[in-house]
């Protein structure tokens, strides 16, 4: 295999490289190398692309942003001659890149349009989008607070209110009970996405549903950042997306609490009508139209499956 | 001051005797020894216990089963003549001190009686009045799980998980953001109380109230197992019940984080339409009864009020 | 035992004698007829009595109206002297059927005012409180509809609109699945209950809570009839109403459905943010007000098992 | 008929007295004097204070306020001697106003507490027992903010507002529609009520209800302000509060609007469940003890009509 | 008229042939047939289908399915020559069949992975598409439990509840009156549609609604199973689906019940808020989506209406 | 500038000319004459179009209708040669209109389908979307009713009224505080809009929201009459409507309440799941799909501005 596709399956396996972006554009740069260094004849060609496919989607089976990077590649890799080939490949690859970084550009430029001047936004975890449009409100000289949480068990808190500390935004950490109670002083709440399902359901960090819920029930507008490779297109034929668990340890030392069972669930799945908006490059839009995003993104794909 | 009052003030205001109830037997404790060894005349006496009294309460001034504890005393001492007084004082002492031991008794029977053979119980923190209810129904031979979340800043949910893995009861230990992930999985939420307001709202450890909303919304039963003495009679002319704050270190080194600030609140209202029921030591009770039960209990120090 | 306690306990588990008020009455009579024909001491009469209440409840230990019925009388037994324990049994036998009949017709003097002229009343089963409420209305001129339920599996449905019939009172039938479908040109429902539990949860017929709940959703006012025999003190000490479960054959013959497993559960439990407001001969009262109904009838009872 | 029953009768009918707590006052006045300037025999007397008794109630015979203070005092006055009744029906009609009295500034008290420092006030139409809580708050120096809406068709907002501005409050006027958007700048609702149903039901001026739903839709606490005597025992017994409409001209002239039916209705029923408590001179209650109030106030006359 | 229109058209009229699929494959095969057998020139031609449609959907007029059968081989008709007009018009009525054939299986497809392994579904009446996703899953090894209602009149639950017990599915059936009692036992609810209007309204066997309400209300997922030709293109010119009420001899006998008025809808509407997805063979979608697929199913007939 | 494009401008800010749908069409016909007329070079033309532009849109910026109709018109203007230009501005701007009149049109049909016979209407201002859907049912020959508020400050309703009046259709007028008290008498709920955002969120007449919120508390259907013209293009890029706030004088003159902050909101924002369907000439949809109504109709300028 090719040593990036390796490096890059490594680093995505033991979370170096982590955050459903990062993951996609570092795949995506992979496949693109291997690609280009390659030497051989056409059918092999296609077996390398397929083995470093199937390498880098084994390393975070549930990634949807890396599956779809992945695919988008493929998809559009013109077989007919070997430099053809390596070209498209290279074209769609770096079309990726671009698209990705231009995505979150007008994602913080769409969403801080919906962070009013004189709000208090609330967010959780440490998410590239909701933070572009936190980031690009204050540069529009908006006047705006942030409540942050401290998302355990990693605290990503942390990392998100040093950033808009340093950009001069004036931020609260709270503990994650406390979002509820905190909740009556919010005007918007803003969070990222791991994955959109077809019916419009948001899979996000633990805790995202209950900070949904209790903004529902606050009506406090709840906005979910999102590229458009975040929405799966497997959902479509009914697959669930899979919360992945992780190792107790990251919350505490099994040995400390003996006979005591840890759960560490990631994600969890916000229903639609907690949603009040996705922000995408291609707009805001209902979470009800993430089927219209798959298929108008995806298409393609589904038709093969289809068939 | 008497020395024992001294010493159980001092161990409420550093958090060494903490929790609801056992503050409230140390005080009653500490003012009945304050009582029993007074020399002097009859209005020293009274002087005494008001300076006790007055300073006890300072040491955690929004504690209600503190004030309720003395209060109960105050109103039962008999100041005829010292003798009486004295007498009278150290028996309503014992006698809080029994009832409030025999209320923790009572509501674990009836609350256990709540907790089906065979169901998965969510709790929070590390509530007696709870752990009461679980461990009777385990005791009677029902089947249970439970699951407890860690209850951030403090982590008192490892106690919890402790006390009942000890017992051999199957404890799962999660984060505070996983409660409404786990919720499907949950029959009946079972928590304690720090104060109950007139109008049936809970005040109890922060996060609870978004347990109770995640409750609602997934129509788990939600119980609050909580003793008379927790039920606030100034409430009831309207007085708001002080949610305290403490400080951010208890969360994280605020050096670690500069520049941003960081909010601790210690509790949560939970209003009444979340709680199902509220089990008592007089019995199970809907929520809105609490009024009721002041007058019933306190009513008498209300009518001074009015006066 | 005495042969009418023998005989009426017969019909009950026989469900010839059936309905809550029917089967305490029943009770009643049969309790007084066993005390005034005893022969013997006044140890043997407490026997005597005894036995008569243990038979009668098990014959259908979940009638919250029977025990209350029984007790009633047996707290109401003056045993200083046999004459005075046959006297006051039989008086209170007498006292306790009088003030369910006349609870039976005051319900349905209050309920008939909650039903306005011109308007049409959902019913389900066959209820004789919530008929009471009906047919007073009736006969005070108002100008009333009844959609009845077929209720299955025993159609009682059938004896309510047949009732109703014959009284010139337009009545309707329709399936139980047809109840949401109809549910928007209803103005009222009335219901009875079999048990009223401590926090307000309204036991009854199956298919209530669900009849409930689509008033609820289309904000029709949902009364429920119950005379205060129908309140459970011992939910007051945590105790779950049980709810029971009868024989397949009442649905269909399983031979017609080999393999296919049949369940036929009575009743069901409805919340009480579901219901408007109880009707009992004590007045209107908010479901959640149960704890002090319970308390002001069953009080001594209570204060006996607490102990 | 006694003149000053006579004058007060007209007063209420005309509206030039209105209000419910100075109907109440006024005619409790009426009776007094009526009572006090008696000539005749205890016969005479009886049959002249049910003479005004009458008369005064048809004046507006769906204000609770007007029996309750009248039948306040029958139920008083001693008949056993012509002195005795005279006095005794006297004393009463005092004892009534200077409860009256006592309550609004109780009420005011209690009230003034759910009103946090900060925070802004919406109302309806012209309450005293909420303006009296808004008022106290301001004296005990809290820097409120009210909004008061229009209130058509008689404008009683304008009045609110001029009463609030002369006393330095700022106040915001707005038309009755605009309620639900400016409901998300409101941290607390205080109105008035005319009469509270036994199952929590709160009656007021029209609008009342509209705005209690949009205070429940964003979870801004919902108060409602008012003196025991707006209680109503007759709903105890099923009775429904019948809701008065008025003439159309007071919406307009309806020549200016040939073939079009105009109707206006006085007030409107809001369900207990919009309502977070209703504060009485008795304390803060949850709507759903209604009943209990009303047992305690009127338990007597309750238990006549039972008879 | 061709005979076997004839006979199709008496089948769908008399419930010999009925269930949305079956209708709508038995019509496309009877025009089929008709345009095979034609013999006479191309107006003729044209005249005879549009006689053999008239009479077709005259037998069923509500049933969508039967329409969007007809129109879609109509549609597809070409009328250019004789000859390429039986062609075209059997060729189309052999899509249209194989198409429903496939699309039931792919919705089975889709539909099994919404239903996860350990999981008990409930469905009402007795849905081929529904049933094609639980014997899928089944099929797939997963181990799932069945909760089937009895669905009067019809009782076409036993059909259900035999078919899944043949194929080893342990299968529960209940009254409908029982559907909220056993909902807390129960992971997804699954059922078929008749006709799924634009806004996203699920119109299907009467009693649906009140399921979906109570799976709502207890959060458990609700999915809908509908084939694309079940989508009604009319609802998009603001049609409302007129709801079928037949004859109320399927319930009981009106001679039983003198002067009972007896109703029988067949149907109800499913307001969209309570349906979670609708899984079609074109992928799982929410329903607020229904006017895509209708318009992308449908377009070209809307056009025509809107000229 | 063209005489007519000032006249216009000049009538749309005094609010001689007002309603979305007549502002519109006044701009295109404006427009269309300004082309038709002008004389000189095509840059000139250009240059003189902009001119147009941008002073139409000055006098009245937050109006959606009054951009989308200018845009409409520049949008086809093709600028190859001047009398090009010139032919395409004028066929554009007549085809705005046609279209504008025909979407009445249809949009009246098809809400006529959605108020059944023997209905009652409630209505809210003046909308002729709204009233072109009454008019229709009514010219259909179905017996129909409508509530329309008076809708303050300006009183609309007083013209709605009449004109209903004037057709023979029974028309109830009501202050704007009785929408929730009458909500039960209604079957549906018609009204017009402003504005449709990319999420479906409705601006219309202020009141509108809370109307909205009574109807879905009551279950009433909640349908908004809107051509595709008021449907949002700048919202999918994140745009907030703008709600206009106008004179305190138009609600009472300021001098009369001194002190008094007076607030008057033009509009209000209804969320979307308050609203059951919006009808436009494109069919009934959802407003969950507003969206893609909007990418349909103004994909092209949206794609501009994303490049």
């Amino acid at each position: 295999m090719h040593p990036k596709v390796k490096e890059v399956g490594e680093k995505i396996r033991s979370m170096e490289i982590r955050g459903a972006g990062r993951i996609a554009r570092a795949a995506a740069e992979a496949i693109k190398m291997c690609a280009l260094d390659y030497q051989g004849d056409l059918e092999g060609f296609r077996e390398c692309l397929k083995e470093a496919k199937n390498y880098l989607i084994s390393t975070r089976p549930t990634a949807v942003s890396l599956k779809n990077a992945i695919y988008y590649i493929l998809m559009r890799t013109d077989v007919r001659s070997l430099e053809e080939a390596k070209r498209s490949a290279a074209r769609a690859a770096d079309e990726f890149i671009r698209n990705s970084e231009m995505a979150l550009e007008r994602i913080g430029k769409y969403g801080a349009e919906r962070i009013p001047d004189g709000s208090t936004v609330m967010t959780h975890c440490n998410s590239s989008a909701a933070l572009s449009a936190i980031l690009t409100a204050h540069d529009q000289g908006k006047k705006i607070e942030v409540i942050a949480t401290e998302t355990r068990p990693w605290r990503q808190g942390y990392i998100t209110a040093k950033v808009l500390a340093k950009e001069g935004i004036p931020v609260t950490l709270i503990v994650d009970s406390a979002v509820r109670h905190f909740m009556k002083e919010v005007d918007v709440v803003a969070v990222g996405a791991d994955t959109i399902a077809s019916n419009g359901a948001v899979i996000n960090k633990i805790g995202t549903s209950q900070m949904a819920l209790a903004a529902h029930e606050a009506r406090v507008p709840f906005l979910v950042m999102a590229e458009t490779y975040k929405f799966s297109p497997e959902t479509v034929i009914g697959k669930l997306v899979v919360i992945e668990e992780r190792s107790p340890k990251e919350i505490v030392d099994p040995e400390e609490l003996p006979g005591v069972r840890i759960r560490n669930p990631v994600f969890d799945a916000t229903p639609p009508e907690y949603v009040d908006a996705i922000v995408t490059e291609k707009g805001v839009i209902s979470p009800y139209l993430a089927y219209e995003i798959i298929k108008e993104e995806f298409g393609a794909w589904i038709e093969r499956w289809w068939k």
